[in-house]
């Protein structure tokens, strides 16, 4: 362990762990899901609200802030904390996962990847040594090592030479990392478990503070996800976090957490709350669907939101069907703390050794709730 | 006074006055600013954001309720307090003003208007009948008689003609005032000050709970506009709340108290937040201009909002800049907590008898800071 981040694993039940990671922002108990703060704001929300809706740990995007405002900028503003008003703990991505799929890609080398922005095409290199020393000029609390992400249907000897190059920069990012920010090891290999081993033994070899699983949700078939998943999830190290990246559903959260996993992030919960998807304890609903027009009830009854505190099905899917911003509001809210209610009620479970109780009856409420929608 | 709701005139400082309105939704601090909340959502913010930002009433547009979700949808739901979740008081208008700004008129006769919906093209008719049986059956604390409200520019003889209308109109609205609800009516009559006279006079003759001051703001200079306030405020009963509608700028608001005016209301704090001009102690600035690029200042150093206390100008920049929703929140949140701490140092003035200099100092400020920005 390092001095940067501790990780104290304090119960297991089954490969489920509840644990804890210590950083200079606050403590984060795990399994945690980070919502995503993509420009140093997780969207539709005031960093206040955000406070109140109480996660301990969320996720900015490197390749979006490196683009809009710019590394100088947010090290000049004091750091990504102060910048956003956010005093508990960030982690970043190293910034290639959204350089693969967004930006228009000029040449990737053994030193790094040159890339226009999606925004404006203008020209930006990527390395192990950039990315890590933008992660850290912003003084976020976890860093993630520069990986590349190879696409889903590439074929054995593509994934397995993306693999080397991915464990070579791996090696640069841990040779870059100063400072007080954690540096996460990401494991790649896509859907071939053989490389999924080797990719194991290679990041878990160096001195990484956590590790994450890399290049899964990016296309391929769920039950292909999740073989990779519940086998590379117990090959890792007990004594370091697992992060499970930009995964998911709250069935994957669920699946993820039995396979061993202490981190998940995504997009879903704020992203389907500007859509209009809600997710319930009785499933996923559409607000602006018709028969929420009369509906006087909480959104979840069982959720205690403001939002589900405050308005009916009936006015959210008012707001939302005459285009009003507060429609995002109180969906994001919502959704958010749905999560976050979901990664609490997990870790109860797992503290009282009924986690596996847990999840068959959360999975078939769920699936029961989305026949209903 | 009528037991619907109660004025107490507490102190004058000149013409300036320092009252309050007793509602079944709390007491109401005067002189005050409404925050509109169009469709039943001030716009960009959660009831529980405007709750702590603080007003004590807002308005809400029986227009735009009329059309969506329409008033069948809001009695059944429990009234307009309950949809929004709002436990202070609330204003309507009588949707005469968006009626003639807004949709498209088929016809005006003595009975009321026929109208087709801005939305849809759907037919609607509003009488003085149907508007305060609308207000009402939304349960709202204060109603507004129906009026029409000629456009700045016609004759005199024009002019003249919808006062009496108006007048007509008010006698209507009156007689159609039931339940718990208060009805204020509306004094027009253009730029004329003789209709103006008249209008008053026919006006606060009927039994009212307050008057409000219509047809200002509505295109005419604002040299204009304050000759007509400035005439008609001070031939208002002492003894009922005066209502300038539709008004203003913070210089408006402090011109309009040293009028004797006790309550306004306009969109500008919330539609301005939401294209980046925000109003500060030193004047309107535009959030999206470069030299805040690295200003790392809060926004207004007198400010103590959720806003002005968490960020800087720059990050207020970064979002607005890059679109994201919650810069409309921020926004939204200084905006308005500006006119309602605007209304707080005014009442404190009058409370003080030191009203007129503050009058002095406020508006040589905003003058100051207006040309620097």
């Amino acid at each position: 362990m390092s001095s940067r981040i501790s990780f104290n694993l304090l119960h297991t039940d089954g490969a489920a762990r509840r644990g804890e990671i210590v950083t200079r922002h606050g403590t984060i108990q795990t399994p945690v899901f980070m919502p995503v703060g993509t420009l140093a704001s997780v969207k539709s929300l005031t960093t206040d609200q955000l406070r109140q809706i109480g996660p301990e740990i969320i996720l900015n995007n490197t390749y979006h802030l490196m683009l809009r405002p710019g590394v100088d900028l947010i090290e000049k503003l004091g750091g990504v904390h102060k910048f956003m008003g956010w005093d508990r703990a960030i982690l970043t991505d190293s910034g290639g996962f959204q350089l693969f799929s967004l930006a228009s890609i000029r040449k990737i080398r053994e030193e790094g990847v040159e890339f226009r922005s999606h925004i404006d095409g203008s020209k930006f290199f990527l390395s192990p040594e950039v990315s890590v020393g933008i992660q850290t000029r912003m003084g976020v609390d976890i860093a993630m090592a520069f990986d590349e992400c190879p696409a889903y249907g590439l074929s054995h000897a593509e994934v397995e030479k993306s693999m080397h190059l991915t464990h070579r920069w791996a090696k640069r990012s841990l040779e870059a990392r100063t400072g007080a920010s954690a540096l996460f090891g990401i494991v790649q290999g896509g859907i071939h478990l053989d490389l999924r081993k080797q990719s194991v033994e290679a990041i878990a070899a160096m001195d990484f503070d956590g590790i994450a699983i890399g290049g899964v949700s990016v296309g391929e078939p769920k039950h292909e996800m999740f073989e990779v998943v519940d086998f590379t999830a117990p090959l890792l190290p007990a004594d370091r976090p697992r992060y499970l990246m930009g995964v998911g559903t709250p069935e994957d959260l669920v699946n993820g957490v039995a396979a061993g996993v202490d981190m998940f992030d995504c997009v879903m919960p704020t992203r389907n709350a500007r859509n209009g998807t809600l997710f319930t304890s009785q499933g996923k609903i559409s607000i602006k669907t018709a028969r929420f027009a009369a509906d006087d009830r909480p959104l979840d009854p069982n959720c205690s939101c403001v939002t589900c505190r405050t308005v009916s099905r009936a006015y959210l899917r008012h707001l939302y069907v005459n285009g009003e911003i507060a429609a995002s509001v109180y969906n994001t809210i919502h959704n958010v703390s749905f999560y976050l209610d979901l990664m609490r009620s997990i870790r109860q479970s797992i503290a009282s050794n009924s986690f596996g109780k847990f999840r068959n009856e959360f999975l078939s409420n769920v699936a029961g709730g989305e026949k209903d929608s």
